[in-house]
């Protein structure tokens, strides 16, 4: 089967290669150039977006932010999955919150905000601290404003203000900022059938926002089932096909949803070694309309985000349990360039390779991550 | 880095795929059309092998029987590993024996034979039933002559003797025949710096000649270490670099090298999931300098290979612990098409699910396989 992914960054790379086994061919659109390239050879063009619509029996994407008209164009020859309409709420923080209040997901207290009367409106409904977030193309921390004394209140209007003359599409969404013990999140499947299948939880850490770190969780089963029965919820409102993610708030045993991405997620990284079958094959799997494979953890697994590095110590290739995954991407600072998937026989041997890992690191660049994992072992 | 590998296969394939997150690009030399291309999309054409060894930076190889002279300009480059006569010592059945003379590697006791003396030297100096094999070219049970009774004594001159006119080169190797067990393999690996790993010794099934299936060892210590001697002996000897595959006949308790091949080999493609790091990226990371990956078992697997079909019942891509491989082939007879690698968290569970896929694979093309699993279970 031929599988157009519409986006060539490294989750379309991660996919040709997780399906190349069961040769299946994928073929990325760059939507800087608007070409079809192959993403395992991006040297290799194929032609523009029509031709690889005509190529693929199915359309998928690894990112959000897809113009609509390219959505559009695919959604009409029927390949197109999972459907724009879930696409477009991965990329809309405000059509997110109407899902999550359809399918009754417990979330964060919010207001739209379009202008100053619904901006006093989430003053009046809201309690300090708020947080801000552009309801278009924020991720990463990026596009968000956070107020937390009365003092800020016409500076952060202001500021709002003016993003939102900018640009007529966009909207804020405004959220009480939710004391939560960590972030955790959910990579799961559903496939063209209605069957789904979900890997476990994963607790996520962040650094200047961005996620570095992500640790598979086997033995949380309240929180897993919480975390299921939303993902099956809101996947079967939307009848989506294909790998999603939820990251949610963990606030005592509740679960808060956070924010909804219709796609492969950097969370899910490590089923590449911790489960039979990643989320990039299962997620190409489910678009083509085969069966999903097994996501139970097979080893206890953690995942290190490289950001902003094109080298990390050569010992670390013999080291047992390591397995690294560059994206052939040149260096940039911040730029996520690679990642370091750890697996154990044991959670406590896992801990033990975690914590030899995080000596070997150079602070210089993980600084953050090896503290943050030296607090876990 | 950039790999030329000489033979455009799915061991090539294989190659690419595993070392493709570390950033190492591989082009494939394929005998046939004489052009590099690239092992993952082998419509890209990069021009010839005067070319391909330009853009390298190492120079390997997927088989052994690859032309002397293109052999000898990658040697002249200085960037061919393992060396020439390394890769000839696999094509060659008369070089192979010297090698184990030399290194005292226990073997079948054998006479060379290029005419009718030393035809009669073999028999004088083997006892029936004698195994006579071309020295050149032969693989997968291919250019073999059994004399079983000394009835076919001047018939099995008569085919000799032609085979041997046929071509100046050729040459026979006569071995006695040994009442062995089982056969057994060791894979491993030299790095540049003299490192050497091996992964746990598979016990291997053949059907009509053809390696069908292997079970990776785990507890069988004093056969692993008797090959991991002669593996390390062997290969310091040449001081080889990359993946070997020793082929063993195991007689009690002792083992008696059948074959060397100096490539990744298919009784190690079990390691894609049984180990951290692969026979295929293992053997790029040699052949370039980098520390060789952990060879452990992390989980008891076997592998089976999928000979003249394309296509496998499609509810085995759900089943736990599985993970085909298709080498995008088109079908013919006998024809190596995929694997299917089959893993478990204990023996217990596998041999469970090496039944499950007995039953499951149709016998019109699996008889033999199923056979011998449920044999083993």
């Amino acid at each position: 089967m031929n599988v157009l992914v519409l986006g060539a960054g490294q989750l379309a790379r991660m996919m040709a290669l997780a399906v190349k086994p069961l040769n299946i061919e994928i073929r990325a659109y760059d939507v800087g150039s608007k070409q079809v390239l192959n993403p395992l050879a991006p040297e290799q063009v194929f032609g523009n977006l029509t031709d690889g619509i005509q190529y693929a029996d199915a359309i998928t994407a690894e990112f959000e932010h897809v113009a609509h008209d390219v959505l559009a164009l695919c959604e009409a020859s029927g390949k197109l999955k999972p459907t724009s309409q879930a696409i477009k709420i991965g990329g809309d923080r405000r059509l997110e919150k109407q899902l999550l209040e359809q399918c009754q997901a417990d979330n964060a207290k919010h207001v739209i905000v379009k202008d100053k009367e619904s901006f006093d409106e989430a003053l009046n409904q809201l309690s300090l601290p708020i947080i801000f977030k552009s309801a278009l193309e924020g991720y990463d921390g990026k596009g968000q404003w956070r107020l937390k004394f009365e003092s800020q209140t016409s500076q952060t209007w202001l500021e709002l203000n003016e993003f939102l003359k900018s640009n007529a599409k966009q909207g804020i969404v405004a959220e009480q900022m939710v004391p939560f013990q960590r972030e955790v999140s959910l990579v799961g499947m559903r496939g063209h059938n209605g069957e789904i299948k979900v890997y476990p939880l994963t607790e996520n850490h962040h650094t200047d926002g961005v996620l570095s770190v992500s640790l598979a969780l086997d033995n949380e089963q309240k929180i897993q089932q919480q975390a299921t029965e939303v993902f099956t919820r809101l996947t079967n409102k939307i009848d989506y096909v294909g790998t999603l993610a939820i990251e949610f708030f963990q606030v005592g045993d509740k679960l808060l949803v956070n924010e909804i991405a219709p796609r492969v997620h950097n969370s899910g990284h490590w089923t590449q070694q911790g489960a039979d079958t990643c989320q990039f094959a299962n997620h190409i799997r489910a678009v083509c309309g085969l069966p999903l494979g097994n996501t139970e953890l097979i080893r206890p697994t953690a995942m290190i985000n490289i950001l902003g590095e094109d080298t990390i110590p050569n010992q670390m290739l013999s080291m047992p349990g390591v397995a690294v995954h560059w994206y052939g991407k040149s260096k940039r600072p911040g730029r996520k360039m690679g990642h370091i998937n750890v697996s154990g026989d044991s959670q406590e041997q896992l801990n033990q390779r975690l914590s030899t890992i995080a000596d070997i690191l150079p602070d210089a660049a993980f600084a953050d991550i090896n503290a943050y994992i030296k607090g876990k072992c």
